[in-house]
């Protein structure tokens, strides 16, 4: 199979640990899409994704899913045990719901800052910013890092006490804010000792060696 | 279990036709909470759900778990087939891509329009407001109508041969569309089409009768 996606993305991010963690990434082939020459948003990638996001999946018979949960639910259900999305319904209704939360009140607004509020990709790709509206999430972004990390410090993971999708999701958004250089407050010991425990996975570790490899040659 | 929403907002419309399919609406508890006086912004009601949305779960044993998404596929696993979230992973794949992809084009873009654009819920409840935002989500929403008409064209279910979480997903955006007067346009013929074939469903008859019961008494 096939992801479209950009080596460093913060979304692609997701999808590339959860291939690490169900022992996928060596099966899959990474297709360059360049984020800052714009080229999601080009037509012959809206073909590919109507919303114009990375990543995708493309299936060897040329199926493809977009979205980040879905991907994730994809391979999940693909390779079974240890699952990233729950196995009874009651684990299945949590750690959906911490991902949907990470994304809406951390990694969603943290994205739409940096569209919107700073330079973004560059005068060629922000073609319309709401410098307001991203300011604003900006801020919202950072009352979900200490929503976050109240959670953290009355469990060990973002959906209980297990690893799961809703971890990455953060991670997501601590790779974003990174990116962005919006800091995590000094006081958010807790999700701060959480994403340190996170940079000791495996899964982690093998998104950072190929993020440190480099932008790919096209 | 319980459920807490508002009985014709939109989003409580995805779980409550969700439960109809499932024949769990009989086993439901309703709790009302009252968007009109801004109930789902209180203090009280953002211990039930940080992200101060409708509608949420509750468990027998107190456990909450908010987002639509969430909350159908808890309620999907616990009762199994006919599924409305898939069986197999290329299923839930693709069924997890359509329903994220409903609400970012479609439902959520109208309901940015309705809070930011339109009188929304009202001064007291609408803190704040960016109309350009606003303005700019209406027009996302109606070309989101123009791609779900594409699809409709090809497939008779948003996410192909069954009907799934995807539908009812859409069908949020119709009732919210339909709420703030945002008609769909004339030449979606297939999407209106599919839109009359889901108000032949009983699930979506339950979910209408229960709101034409009106508003609940406090």
């Amino acid at each position: 199979m096939k992801i479209h996606d950009w080596f460093d993305g913060p979304y692609p991010a997701r999808v590339r640990i959860a291939l690490a963690e169900k022992g996928l990434l060596s099966k899959t082939e990474f297709v360059s899409v360049n984020l800052w020459t714009g080229e999601h948003k080009k037509p012959e990638f809206l073909t590919i994704n109507y919303s114009g996001t990375l990543p995708v999946l493309e299936l060897d018979d040329g199926t493809l899913i977009a979205e980040c949960t879905a991907i994730t639910q994809y391979v999940d259900a693909l390779v079974g045990s240890p699952s990233l999305t729950g196995e009874t319904p009651l684990e299945k209704g949590l750690i959906h719901m911490m991902t949907k939360r990470a994304e809406i009140e951390f990694l969603d607004a943290v994205s739409v800052y940096f569209h919107h509020a700073t330079p973004g990709l560059g005068p060629d790709v922000e073609l319309y910013q709401n410098p307001e509206w991203g300011n604003r999430m900006r801020d919202k972004a950072i009352r979900g890092m200490r929503y976050f990390d109240d959670l953290l410090q009355q469990r060990p993971y973002i959906a209980g006490e297990s690893f799961s999708m809703a971890d990455i999701a953060v991670l997501g958004g601590m790779i974003f804010a990174s990116l962005v250089k919006l800091p995590v407050p000094d006081e958010c010991v807790a999700l701060l000792e959480w994403h340190a425990r996170m940079q000791e996975r495996p899964s982690v570790q093998q998104w950072r060696a190929m993020v440190e490899r480099g932008a790919p040659l096209r």
